[in-house]
């Protein structure tokens, strides 16, 4: 191996170097104060756990992207995590166990096998909130409200946000009675939005049965005209699919109401990138960039497999993507120049103003055009025995 | 695998939980900020390398220390960072690249195989300053200085700074003309401060000779006198040691001046823990606690490992241990209880008392004896129809 391997990080690895590192360390701090300012508690949920507690109730998606590892201490199998939300669900079931509402909220790097976006490669710094006891339309108002406080506070524009509930797919495919390899075929046709295979699979249904439902369900999408659509095909389906619609619904008139600047939109088909989500689920985009920037829904079972059933809905998002794409203003500050001189006037001058300021001092390697190079505004000079901050010419 | 089993989490490892976690936070954010007003920039460096570049210039424990995975994308051997001063290292070798002096910030998960030290378990959160492109005893204090700055900032009381010259034994050893054996065995007794077993490895070695003088420095510790008679014995016996010696004496005259209240050790024989270091090294202590609360020093060699010889110096804590250890105050401030009301006139209020304010919104689940629970001293009420903030009863 020669030197210049050596340098070589893995694909989907970088180092985030200044002034970006200040910029995402800036985000993450102000993403953080949003939550915690709407009552989020802070957790710092571990970077690796075993395998048994990072996949329970999670699926299969979210086990390919984890990085496994062996506990030398006991020679089981520990996985780093690849998503904070489980571990979230875990110490609400678990390590808190408390009665009532609960709102968690963290921030920290996961790491998967393989890049899922090009924006975040595969060591994204996620942010999320989770609110867990409620399964009000209140609960999901507030998780939605807050991840669009969040992308406003990271300075996205225009965003789009597209609402979904798994349950309106799975209760229709429950009720159709396909085989395993049918319902399979039928999953991957639905995912991949193929309307002539969704014809050719399910062509034959008969009209109002679950099939016939599922294949006029992919041709609908769009904003709040898709709704109505749904409505109208699934209209007596099933008390299941009544209480979707109806849920749905009434969060999309408060979302309305309260954000009437972001667009809105429904994708019934909508089935990848949720791994363990049973309710209404969401996602935000912005132009221009075809990965959603935040997404998030309701997972009320994860708890239960933890040994404790608790309603649960919550938002996650990048900050290393988010940095990327908003248009947030950074305001660096200068810095002040001090020189080398011993002198104890001088250490005094600097700690007072190290309390608000940035001071640079002077080593003996230096080069004398230095300062503003290493972003320097002013300097420290001696006047009249005096320390005093002048402007660098 | 029962229900209870799932929840348990490997040795070493926690869940950090609320208002703990936002301690945690809270010093990261201050240690840091500190950081930057002495000049430091922030870098963020991946969780994930390939292990050439991990290892390079470190040495064999932080090999151990490392978790390996397999890359699925080339099939490479990765790690997971144990360290972040040799990504740091790296960094400004390689993606920097910038001339003349450097000075760098971090902090972030690390990840140990095994636990270091009781507090901190198997992932510690490390923070550190490394400051590379000068020789000069000026940015060794410029580090030490900087390192007391930040247990200052984190409220240790009575900090006691132990310093070294790694290169004395180095330097002792490499004169003495033992065999590797000898030369095993005599690390290893020192290491372990074992003065019978040194006295029978050494104790036929001629006066003046290296071992003879290894074994006399192995007895001495201490004070600002243990630095007197280290000079005495080791005197005349070679200019690197002469330097060395020099080198300690200038730098602890500048600590005495700036940090009379620190108390200063010198331990010649320190020679754990300091896996890459080639210079003057040091370790700060609290009284009741074994483990070095932080520590450092310089390590001129790691760059030249990646083609660029630079000079560096620096150190690095465990922000988790040091909220364990610190006498901070930490002010949680209140938060105010908001109805569930369907009010725009509420929506309002409470939009803009959360530009400074935690403000916790009531949903059906939360029961009513909840707002205090949750942290709150105050809640937003109706008076005449205005909505006011005052305090719970």
């Amino acid at each position: 191996m020669t030197v210049s391997d050596r340098w070589l990080l893995p694909d989907g690895v970088e180092d985030i170097l200044p002034p970006l590192a200040g910029r995402i360390e800036s985000l993450r701090r102000d993403v953080m104060d949003t939550c915690q300012r709407w009552g989020y508690q802070l957790v710092i949920p571990p970077l690796i756990e075993y395998l048994e507690s990072l996949f329970t109730g999670t699926g299969h998606d979210l086990e390919l992207q984890t990085f496994k590892l062996t506990d030398q201490l006991t020679g089981r199998m520990m996985g780093v995590r690849a998503d904070m939300t489980p571990q979230a669900a875990r110490i609400d079931a678990h390590t808190l166990g408390q009665e009532g509402i609960t709102r968690l909220c963290y921030a920290g790097h996961v790491l998967h096998t393989r890049p899922r976006h090009m924006l975040t490669g595969r060591t994204p710094i996620q942010a999320g909130c989770e609110l867990f006891g409620s399964t009000s339309e209140a609960a999901d108002l507030e998780i939605i409200s807050l991840m669009l406080e969040a992308l406003r506070v990271a300075g996205l524009p225009r965003v789009h946000l597209d609402l979904a509930h798994v349950s309106i797919y799975e209760s229709l495919i429950a009720s159709s009675g396909f085989d395993k390899d049918t319902e399979a075929a039928v999953f991957d046709a639905m995912a991949r939005k193929s309307v002539p295979e969704l014809d050719r699979l399910l062509g034959g249904c008969e009209p109002g049965s679950a099939g016939a439902r599922l294949r006029e369900l992919a041709r609908v999408s769009g904003g709040v005209e898709a709704l109505e659509q749904a409505r109208v095909i699934l209209g007596g389906a099933s008390e299941a699919l009544d209480a979707a619609l109806n849920k749905l619904t009434r969060v999309v008139e408060m979302l309305s109401r309260d954000f009437p600047e972001v667009s809105l939109g429904f994708d019934f088909c909508e089935l990848r990138g949720y791994n363990y989500h049973t309710g209404l689920v969401f996602a935000a985009y912005v132009p221009g960039h075809g990965d959603a920037v935040a997404k998030g829904g309701r997972y009320d079972a994860i708890g239960s497999d933890f040994g404790r059933a608790r309603p649960a809905t919550g938002f996650s998002l990048d900050i290393r993507a988010l940095v990327a794409l908003g248009e947030r203003v950074h305001h660096r500050s200068g810095a002040i120049w001090a020189p080398a001189a011993e002198d104890s006037a001088l250490e005094g001058v600097i700690s007072g103003l190290r309390m608000t300021e940035t001071v640079i001092r002077q080593l003996p390697g230096d080069e004398p055009a230095d300062p503003a190079l290493q972003g320097c505004d002013r300097q420290l000079v001696k006047k009249d025995g005096q320390w005093v901050v002048e402007m660098l010419s």
